[in-house]
């Protein structure tokens, strides 16, 4: 049904869609991937499938970071990759409607031109395909100001369990009209359906970014800075933390110098794109708190090379932890005065476990991203870096927080999920995908087991 | 279980709690009207119901516009007005947790004590419940730049149909720990359960706003400055329209002067509440924009009284339409570009059938109110205007539009949800309703009808 480009079976193939970025999670060997080019190939699948008892896993790229997209044995795997059209772009109305497949970054290029801006974006956005996006709910650095990607959705199509197109939401900008089953499968995770078309809101481009960094002694006056920046009632478009251990990293690998020798224990970098007189005031008082919270050096420009090199580094301490092992990141959020607490928290589970812990995170909206690094051919260091992934999601929930602000809770927090939420909400849960897919057919045994 | 001031049974009491605002809703008799004071009063409550057979219909002060909170025969109205308490406001945090008879405007006024916002403001904001803007998933004026309830809401308290209490979110900013059933919730209109406590995020609270307003020869020329404004990437803080019969009302009631002599058969009102030179900055573009579009006057202030008497002649439009008659307002929301058609289409629907046609709406968003002027007392002019209403709807959705985009479905507008979203979407609807309240024991037959 689907041509001799729409199903691959080499086992090498096979053996490539087994999992996505996160080490942890089992994964097992899918026994065919099918690559619909369109919402009837999928159907068709889709049909097929749950005629043959085999459960289907969607996929997008892969980038994602807790397992979701890999197989289960047996299954297929359904990627949307090549359903990668952007169909429309309406500047009157600011939406596009793209299909699963279109890559994160190819979409905001697409918007770019007319003006617009989509704003989730991932790390991963020069590679993840917006049906992961939606499939994960996907964060970013925009998130502080501009949320995450279920904020950004008007509607979807989606084929259920029995083969039938379900169509959610609509064009215009606000409507009511029924239970908003759009927001239901954003974040489902692909265990309910599988996204084969999407409308989506954009907004107008946002202004050239101011961008200030700013260096400070301790993460607690790193902190301190952050909670008095929300509590003024400032509103950054970004507000990124780094700890001791990111600014090494990054300082080693891309050998630039961004004060770890001097003393600094936390850099703090923020931008505001809300443009001229406005972006400069909004950053002047950002830059007063936290020099009035301790900063050494706290410094912003207008010049946009320099802020893309501050952002660069940023953007850097993942790749950088490479250069000491592999990484595990965490993705945990937390109250935003409970920040100081998850950093030196995370940094004390590393210490008792002998792991390097890297905190890297969003701080204006308290998503932290502790990561683990740790040598993956040693079976002994991999049982102490998932203890040290688990403990500091107990601490992120003793913080009042939750296990994931913006991966997922795929194949790696399963268990976690039900420790959070607890039993009424997993039998909610439970009903709500029985409801849907009574079979079981969508992702089984991802975000929770059945009974 | 809830004392003697728990239960009211009065023939009289009980005949004011059979309906909200809409008039061409049904209504039935409930058996008594629960009024309990906290979450495990609300338990015991829907153990009872559920034991005895009695249908709940959950209702908080009775402003809906849809007749979801109108009672069934033999039910118990279950009204949350008593649990009226801000039971915290955490500016460090920027939310506060409320439980749901709390009034708008007072939780308002809590959290501006603290320099924060809660952006919802519905037209009844004076007298209407929170618990009621998270059943119907309200908008107001706000909804152009700060959206609908559901983008203020981070969790919710809900006692389910077997009497288990569900949490449901958190605390954090972001979060995407299993299916987002807090928004599934918000605009649910009481079918999936009742809420007895929300966790809600705030704002910053907004600078002072510049207020615009621009008169128009045509609607088309109103119409085509919204399109421009949108295209233009200006994000005001608010942007309605009103037609030449608003206009016309509010100065024959407010024995004003707002044009109608001079020719003028539209208003546009803006506001930017961006401060300073950024608004100033956007309502000059704007002014720009209105000028370019053909208005006959265009004025703008910085004074804030002057603001507050433009928006009062906004606020006044259906008050002001009771001079001619009872009316009956209609929700619905189209594409911003295709916001004249719909005044155009409303008031030729007014024409054909002999009632006065009124439209004022949220142009920023698209989402129209066309208010048919009518005597209830005349079967034959209520039959005229639910033709009115329904001949509405139908141009809303032939315009790509929806039936709602702030007011819900109810009671009054069953036929048409399911003509909107087609089979799949209904049967998608039962699924989860049969699924979270299988014995159809929360506001049956609002929204849907069970298959």
């Amino acid at each position: 049904m689907l041509g001799p480009e729409g199903v691959l079976d080499d086992l090498d193939v096979l053996d490539s869609y087994r999992r996505d970025m996160m080490p942890l999670a089992p994964a097992g060997v899918p026994r065919a991937v099918a690559l619909p080019a369109d919402a009837e190939q999928v159907r068709a699948v889709v049909r097929a499938c749950a005629a043959a008892g085999a459960p289907i896993v969607p996929r997008g790229a892969g980038s994602g970071l807790s397992g979701a997209a890999n197989a289960v044995d047996g299954c297929v795997v359904l990627a949307t990759t090549r359903m990668n059209r952007v169909l429309e772009v309406d500047p009157d109305n600011r939406l596009a409607v793209v299909e699963p497949g279109v890559v994160n970054l190819d979409l905001r290029r697409a918007v770019e031109e007319h003006g617009l801006f989509y704003p989730p974006d991932p790390s991963s956005y020069d590679w993840c395909t917006i049906g992961g996006n939606l499939a994960t709910n996907a964060g970013g650095l925009c998130c502080v100001k501009y949320g995450v990607t279920t904020d950004s959705v008007l509607g979807l199509d989606v084929v259920l369990a029995d083969g039938s197109l379900l169509r959610t939401g609509r064009r215009t900008v606000k409507g009511v009209a029924g239970y908003d089953l759009t927001k239901l499968f954003v974040g489902s995770e692909g265990t309910l359906g599988v996204i084969t078309r999407a409308t989506l809101a954009l907004r107008p481009l946002p202004q050239a970014p101011v961008t200030l960094v700013a260096a400070f002694g301790s993460t607690a006056a790193a902190a301190t800075a952050v909670s008095r920046i929300v509590r003024a009632g400032a509103v950054p478009s970004l507000m990124e933390i780094m700890d001791r251990a990111s600014i090494v990293a990054v300082e080693q690998n891309l050998r630039t110098e961004l004060g770890a020798g001097a003393g600094s224990a936390a850099l703090l970098l923020c931008q505001s794109d809300s443009g001229g007189e406005a972006a400069r005031r909004e950053i002047a008082a950002i830059e007063r708190i936290c020099a009035d919270a301790g900063s050494e050096l706290v410094h912003w420009t207008e010049d946009l090379a320099e802020g893309r090199t501050l952002m660069a580094a940023r953007r850097a301490v993942l790749p950088s932890l490479e250069l000491y092992g592999s990484w595990l990141t965490e993705d945990v959020c937390v109250p935003r005065t409970r920040i100081a607490d998850l950093i030196n928290g995370s940094e004390a589970v590393g210490a008792r476990h002998g792991l390097l812990v890297a905190v890297v995170g969003h701080a204006g909206d308290g998503n932290m991203h502790p990561t683990i690094v740790y040598d993956p051919a040693s079976e002994e260091q991999r049982a102490r870096a998932r203890r040290a992934f688990d403990e500091i999601m107990e601490l992120g929930l003793s913080l009042g927080g939750t296990i994931t602000g913006e991966h997922g809770v795929g194949k790696v927090k399963r268990d976690w999920l039900a420790r959070e939420i607890g039993p009424v909400a997993l039998r909610t849960h439970r009903a709500i995908k029985a409801a849907l897919d009574p079979g079981n057919l969508f992702n089984p045994g991802s975000m929770f087991e059945l009974d």
